[in-house]
This record gives structure tokens, sequence and C-alpha cells, in this order.
């Protein structure tokens, strides 16, 4: 075999190799994703308890918004009803864009983004969130949420 | 020995081995807390730079606020003097309260809770920050930022 050969066929192997990691790493990054996605999907179906599911069913959730803390999946659950789905509020469609997903370790990650939220008569409302996730025994949760709003 | 004294044998070892494994986290958090600690410091010498050295000096660096997506370490020092000082602005008296900090990995962190500003005239701004730390060649540095204000 040529020098030249040879070193074709490393490159080659090289860009292999690439292509494999950039393929595992997409795939860990995929059910991290699809918790964004159902999330998504739930809200716009009006299913505040499926878009809940995304959540770590847990007292030691904490979700930070507009200053406050609000600790643990119920009374996170609570606040989403009281802003949602009380007397005159409504969910409107929800739409997570400009995603970014890192994988920390095999069981723990970083998404952050832009949530837009459309509601009746085309009013829009929008902001930014990071959430941590962990892999638990039920699936790919949500264990901490900063969302704020612009 | 008697069975007795041999079981309270084995609880003193469990004992010791849980009071060693808590201090291993606590170790293994301190470098992350400091980095908390020295910005605080810096910010209320006035020292802007000083703050700055705990963010990842990356313009991969990316920092949320106010609806507002800041990339890179340059963009956000910028940011920062434009809010901070700028005429007529000041940069006050800053307090990290309600911290709490979590490793993800042996190289990665997450750290969440409440900023605290007193400004002249005693006038005080508060919000929560959530920040994901990594530990790269220079030391543990802040990779994320989302800050928001009450």
């Amino acid at each position: 075999m040529s020098t030249k050969r040879m070193a074709g066929g490393l490159i080659l192997v090289g860009l292999c190799a690439c292509a494999v990691v950039a393929a595992t790493m997409k795939a860990e990054e995929h059910p991290i994703r699809m918790v964004l996605v159902k999330q998504e999907k739930a809200w716009n179906l009006g299913d505040l308890e499926g878009y809940m599911q995304g959540y770590w069913k847990s007292p030691d959730l904490t979700f930070y918004s507009g200053g406050t803390v609000t600790r643990g999946w119920e009374a996170t659950l609570e606040r989403y009803r009281k802003r949602y789905r009380s007397e005159g509020k409504e969910m409107g469609q929800l739409d997570f864009t400009e995603d970014t997903v890192e994988m920390l370790s095999p069981d723990s990650a970083v998404g952050h983004g832009r949530w837009n939220l459309t509601l009746s008569g085309g009013r829009k409302l929008t902001g930014l969130y990071t959430v941590i996730l962990k892999r638990l025994p039920e699936g790919w949760r949500i264990v901490h949420d900063h969302s704020s709003s612009e």
C-alpha cells in the first residue's frame, strides 16, 4: 500500500470515528430533547398534568421564576394551575426555540433556550429557560427549572 | 468480642464512612462555592474585571437575563459595564444568599440561589440565579448563567 493511500485510509478512519462520536452524542441527547418536545405537545393540548410529567415528581424539585422559588412538584403544578388555568387565564400555544442541550455526565444534562407563548388575539409572551435534567429510574426528568420573562 | 460490641463497632464504622462521604462532598463543592465568594468580593470592591474572572473566558459563555441572550465573555463584560459602570450607574453591594451547589459529575456542577444588591440610599434589588460550572484547566468557571429579577 502506498504511503498516500495509507494516509488517506487513516483520514477516513478518523472521519468515521468523529461521525460515530457525533452520532453517539446526538443519540444521548435525544431522550432529553424528547422531554421538552412532550412538554410542548401536552401544553398545546391543554394537558397541564401531562406537561408536568417532564418534572421530577419530588418535594426537592426547584422552580425559579419571577424572583420566586417554588419547591416541590405539587407546588409547581399548583403555580401553573393558578397562572394558566384559573378564571380568565389561558394556556395558549407553547413553542420552545433556540434549544441547546448539553450532557454534563451520562446521567445529567443542561438544556436552555427560549419559550414562546401565543395567546388568544395573537398576543405573544416570550422569555428564556434553563433546565437541569437527571436520568432517574423513571426516565429523564427536569430537577431544576429557571424560567424568566422578557 | 460480644455480638453487641461487634454491632456497635459496625455502626461506628458506618457512621465514620458517612462522615467521610459528607466531608468529601463538601470538599468537592468548596472550590465551586469559592468562585461565587470571589465574585461577591470583587463586585463589592467595584472590581468588575475581577468579578468576571468567575466566568469562562470564551465566546461560548452564555448569559441569560431579562429575556436577552448574551454570548461570549467580552459581550458579558460589556453588558455589565453598561448596566453598572456607565454614567449615573452604580455597582452597589452584592450578596448571594440561599446558595445551593450540586455536583453533577466530577467536572461539572450547578449552583443556584438569590442575588441581592443594595444601592445607595438603601434601595434594594433582588432576584434569582442559576449557574452551570465546569472544571477547566484554569479552574472552575461559570459556563452558563441565568439571572432574573423580581
